[in-house]
């Protein structure tokens, strides 16, 4: 029998009782014995709820009582999960745990004080949800270099972002209904602007290069500015726009992105929409392998939890390393990425200012949405942002081109 | 040190020496130490080939070898992959392969012998190619009741499938091009008539119900009946026919069959288009995930038998448990299964023919094709094999029904 305590009663760690008390014959026969929730943490009482014969409100119980071998920690931000998650690593208690933020900032650590101390770290649910990726980069794809990991990796914005695109409503609508809906915070920024999408390619980056990929470093754009007009483009030449991390890592370095980006049906990514994540893998033996399942929901991912809890309790002899060092990974500065991307024009003469284009880019195809009489758009070559930034700023000095509209990213 | 054998030095054993010599570095790491290719075994010779150094004609030199800690099985078929497999595991040399017949048939058994000699018998390429699937449901999903596996897991005909459906082909004629691209094998049976999707099929439900799932007890047809009449009809409903091997697990019993489905574009199946491969796993907690990649080619399956070389290595003390017991798993009657599908009805006089349609199944929605005449199709109503065989032979008495053209299930 392994006694367990669950630090946070929110969403997930709700979930994690749930999955825990329904499905506990499967659990007990994965991990060879019967797993009991002993304690919860949580500072609410829940009068009623039967989680009463097991609350606490005081942690130093939990870390007191040596029964107790696996600390599942679903609080959520950094403190005081990071002291706990120490304190609990440090005497001798494993600790699995879908705090994304932790594990990006100090995932390195916590493996490290884990492995000293004969137990482990693990955050499966940290990202993707219920999808086995993080189960998948350090146990399954091991023979392989990773060359590239690129992801749908927060679900409220693929969300918002296929509602725009099936409705031809504009970003400031449909972030009302999300929220509404509860799938948007009423304070979205974590996920509108990128940064949970941005820990996550982290995460999954630090595993792939096996050192700190710090999410600090990480050139991060979000949703906020795109339009239902950028929407008409995207259909215009067949794409759809998602809300994409990418890390790559070839032989001349390795950089790590968040931005909106068009995708194509050639790519697996195109159609994965709504709250669904999909997170695709290129090794140089392996190609291309994509994983795709629900990013969120506290069933989904209180099963990442629970399988974590399974591995740590079956593994509690021999556990598992997990390579993720804390040095810091030198990424290639952000300017130097080639990359095309769609340049949207405002121009009052739309034919003058596409001879003007041409005269800074050379022979272009161009977009004219119907209806849109005073812009147009064209797909830039493949060069640096450097590059693109610099002759963007000449066409600006052309007669004719009023303003540049916006650009996105192509993905390729 | 680990030393190594292969069994069969054709495309996939040659892709595991081209994997090891590649990555060997990030092998060794994986792997906690360096891994070494001590013998081939082929009945060829290959002068010149780099293989030659450490090619043997004869499987004695390797079970004789107390050095050898791993052998990697990767002939096909069962003779004499059965027994080779059998003495390797009964000296205490681990097993990994990507011999789907043999797990198909002796899976249980073998995993059996692993365990009674303290070793392993891995098997991650025989399904999906490199998608690492089989170490999913192993480790991954271990918190959930797998609720359903659905998935595209043969490439070929899928290469096909969407050869017919995009170009407007015969069967015959993709067939052929398909066999000239070295897609399909001279005999194709195995892939077009469905018995290579049965095999992988019937393996991972075996792991989902943890005991022998009989591919000889699965339903299954092929693609040979599919004509581009049919692929018209798909398109006119929004869908597209794939090749998919099903397995359910409810509270009323298991079943297991392979078919070509009508697929939506709701199900992240439809998406999954040429020779790629996708496996959707829906568990009680987890809902649905997908995983998706090349299900076969030569270095993605090599990779994943060098993961399997890595685990079996970095095992060796406590090697993983398996359940897969021998005891088949009762299956539910064919025939009982509820199901819905298209229904193609030859008739001279089609607004007759729809009327007698109808004097038996009720008012019906019908797809009329232009440029067909003569025909014309409805979606039967979800009921069992059965009870659709029983009004389909009444149907087939009536006036203006002159023939059923054929009939395919729709996904759900």
């Amino acid at each position: 029998m392994a006694k367990i305590a669950v630090l946070g009663y929110g969403t997930v760690g709700s979930g994690v009782y749930h999955v825990i008390k329904t499905n506990s014959g499967i659990v007990e026969k994965n991990a060879n014995e019967k797993i009991e929730i002993k304690y919860v943490l949580d500072l609410r009482d829940f009068p009623g709820d039967p989680v009463e014969d097991v609350l606490t409100h005081n942690f130093e119980d939990i870390i007191n009582d040596s029964e107790i071998s696996v600390v599942v920690e679903v609080m959520g931000g950094l403190r005081p999960a990071y002291e706990f998650t120490k304190r609990c690593l440090e005497s001798g208690k494993s600790v699995c745990t879908s705090n994304k933020e932790l594990v990006a900032e100090h995932g390195a650590e916590l493996i490290e004080t884990a492995e000293k101390h004969g137990v482990t770290y693990l955050f499966e649910a940290s990202v993707g949800g219920g999808i086995p990726i993080i189960r998948t980069l350090i146990s399954s794809i091991t023979s392989e270099r990773i060359l590239e990991i690129k992801g749908i990796l927060n679900g409220t914005t693929n969300y918002m972002l296929t509602k725009m695109s099936k409705e031809g409503l504009e970003y400031g609508d449909v972030l009302k209904e999300a929220q509404e809906k509860g799938y948007a915070e009423r304070n979205p920024s974590a996920d509108v602007e990128g940064h949970d999408a941005c820990r996550k390619i982290s995460i999954l980056m630090s595993l792939a290069l096996e050192g700190q990929v710090d999410y600090k470093d990480v050139h991060t754009e979000g949703i906020t500015e795109i339009t239902k007009t950028d929407m008409e483009y995207a259909a215009a030449i067949g794409k759809e726009i998602k809300l994409l991390g990418v890390g790559k890592n070839s032989k001349e370095g390795s950089y790590v992105m968040v931005a909106p980006f068009l995708v194509g049906d050639e790519s697996p990514l195109y159609g994965v929409r709504g709250v669904f994540n999909g997170i695709c893998i290129t090794g140089n033996m392996l190609g291309e392998v994509m994983f795709y399942g629900k990013g969120a929901g506290k069933e989904a991912t209180a099963a990442a939890v629970v399988s974590d809890v399974i591995d740590a309790v079956r593994n509690k002899i021999n556990p598992k390393r997990i390579k993720w060092a804390c040095e810091k990974v030198a990424l290639l500065p952000f300017e130097n990425i080639p990359q095309s991307k769609l340049i949207r024009i405002e121009s009052l003469d739309t034919e003058a200012g596409k001879k003007a284009v041409e005269s800074v880019f050379g022979n272009m195809d161009f977009i004219q949405l119907e209806n849109h009489d005073d812009e147009f758009a064209f797909i830039s070559p493949k060069q640096s942002e450097a590059e693109l930034d610099e002759k963007l700023s000449m066409l600006l000095n052309k007669d004719n081109i009023d303003n540049i509209l916006g650009t996105i990213r192509i993905e390729e």
